[in-house]
């Protein structure tokens, strides 16, 4: 149920009935504002897509607006099948990182971490992050931060968060073209590609990767690429709980350890997408993967749609929304205790109505 | 669904829901070499059982060769069982003690012990054993293991192992003759029994405990009864899982707390083994017991594959194999956590295929 896209099945196999503290990391970057560029959301209010699924995930309800954050076409967001999975098997802990969020969600009791961190600015005009000192702080977070639990699932809500990845990447230098995965099945690559091309070219005469990344980038990005490096002090395991988003952040996180002359302890980090990442034929994690200098242990989690007659699910097997909130990651610690398929199918149905 | 050999249901019962912590004892003795000694294997690759069984259990595959290891009749590893019970409600932890393996697991992230303990030789030869060196080192062992959880399944994969368990009884000068059990259905008694004279035909002038059982036993025996003498001093909870060698285990403790002049406080160790072996009509693990001078409290589990339609599974109820890597102490544990034998059957086909 659980397969390997690098490395071996080890690392999730010594996880197994362990209990994980779920770490969301929100953000918002302006970028959603070009037009077409992100289906992650409703439109005219996708800046609220992570502060909704954040209030979703935590309680099961939503309190800025009525709905869940749907797709235009009507896919739910995939914070269905990460609160599902806890419902049927809970968590450990939920915490939410607050980035550089617009609206910071209405939770009382679950634990909200202010960094004082904005939301950055569109890519196509410069983001406008500081980023060594956001890396810093994900890096002093990191070393600091005591897990409760046996280990870390480290998740994401950040709309038009690709398009960032990918331009982030890109600015690094690898050879990333055709590798992201995006929200849309069909991939709106003019306007993704204008904007990322805009993007680069604000940066053509930075010489000094923070101040590149710090353009083209989005806090989530830079402060979990932080987390990486800082973790490594305390040996926590950490399950990076996304798609080509997260690969990215272990790519940044390769260039900076590059960058400074140092290198990456990887073995007590990993990452978990689905499978409608996994076997996307229009974008490719595991080559994104293979360019990072150090080993990483990487799986998805063989869960699809397709004995489900919902048809909002169904969209999911089309190959619309994929990932996010976790999702990967949370099917994954659902099997390592001892879940079925079937069982979170139900779930998310029954969450659907 | 637990019953009673010895002593009373309530050491089972106040374990109930609680987690364990797996240690899987493995060792290697050269008597596998005697020709139709044991079929705990596959032919030719006997020596490899531990070996493969401890990966089985950790990660659901096995990484020398392709099969798991089955016996000439195709009767698959007990470790289904206690794999199948780990997926379905996990041990809180799996450790293994490699108390002398020809070929080390080949397993990351799980812990290993290592305690440079060699393979021991064939006991018609004489074992070659050190064996107070090695007991010491179980004592150690028991004493300074710090439990992660709330109790302790000491398993055991060691092929040729009732062989080697019946010689160290019968050296101690227990009664034992036909109350040792056997992996085969019909037990190759003539050989087996040959061995075992000849084993203690080597030892017939030697005086000293240590120096006779370092001739006639298995590591695994020696170094587990030293777990348990070890164990005392922390009053931690341990269940023995497995049948007649376990048993032996026990008479070995008893006997050197007798040759020491000391007595066991049994109070925190229980054996579970699987109905097979308790209600194998060819061997008296009940006999075994009764012949301890402390109290033990001793289990089996009523579990069979009477439901299941699985030839290779149904080998179990005609009595092959019967025990191994603490399957009856595993199902004890599923079902002190509300599994039924229904799941546990179901998800031992699944891992046959």
């Amino acid at each position: 149920m659980i397969k390997n896209i690098t490395g071996k099945i080890d690392f999730a196999e010594s996880l197994r009935g362990k209990k994980a503290t779920f770490l969301l990391a929100l953000s918002n970057t302006k970028t959603i504002n070009i037009k077409g560029i992100t289906q992650a959301g409703i439109s005219g209010m996708i800046h609220l897509t992570p502060t909704l699924d954040s209030e979703f995930l935590c309680i099961g309800e939503v309190r800025c607006i009525k709905d869940i954050a749907k797709t235009p076409k009507g896919v739910p967001t995939p914070a269905l099948m990460t609160r599902g999975v806890h419902l049927l098997h809970s968590f450990g802990d939920i915490e939410i990182l607050d980035l550089g969020l617009e609206i910071k969600p209405e939770l009382d009791y679950f634990k909200i971490y202010d960094f004082d961190i904005k939301p950055s600015d569109s890519i196509d005009k410069g983001a406008n992050i500081n980023a060594l000192d956001l890396f810093e702080k994900g890096v002093e977070f990191g070393k600091n931060y005591e897990c409760k639990n046996d280990y870390i699932i480290l998740a994401e809500s950040v709309p038009s968060g690709t398009t960032t990845a990918y331009a982030t990447t890109k600015a690094l230098g690898y050879d990333c073209d055709g590798k992201f995965s995006s929200s849309f099945k069909n991939k709106p690559n003019s306007i993704k590609e204008k904007t990322i091309k805009k993007a680069l070219e604000n940066i053509k005469n930075k010489e000094d990767l923070f101040d590149k990344i710090g353009s083209v980038s989005d806090n989530m990005l830079i402060f979990n690429a932080g987390i990486i490096l800082g973790s490594t002090y305390k040996q926590t395991k950490i399950i990076l709980a996304g798609g080509t988003q997260m690969a990215s952040v272990l790519l940044l996180a390769n260039s900076i350890v590059n960058y400074m002359g140092g290198s990456l302890d990887s073995k007590n980090i990993a990452l978990c997408t689905t499978s409608w990442v996994a076997n996307d034929e229009n974008s490719d994690i595991k080559g994104l993967l293979e360019m990072l200098d150090f080993d990483i242990n990487s799986y998805y989690t063989d869960f699809d749609f397709s004995s489900s007659n919902h048809p909002a699910l169904k969209l999911y097997d089309d190959g619309e929304a994929k990932e996010g909130v976790g999702a990967g990651g949370a099917l994954m610690y659902g099997f390592l205790n001892g879940l079925t398929k079937e069982q979170i199918i139900k779930k998310a149905e029954e969450l659907l109505g």
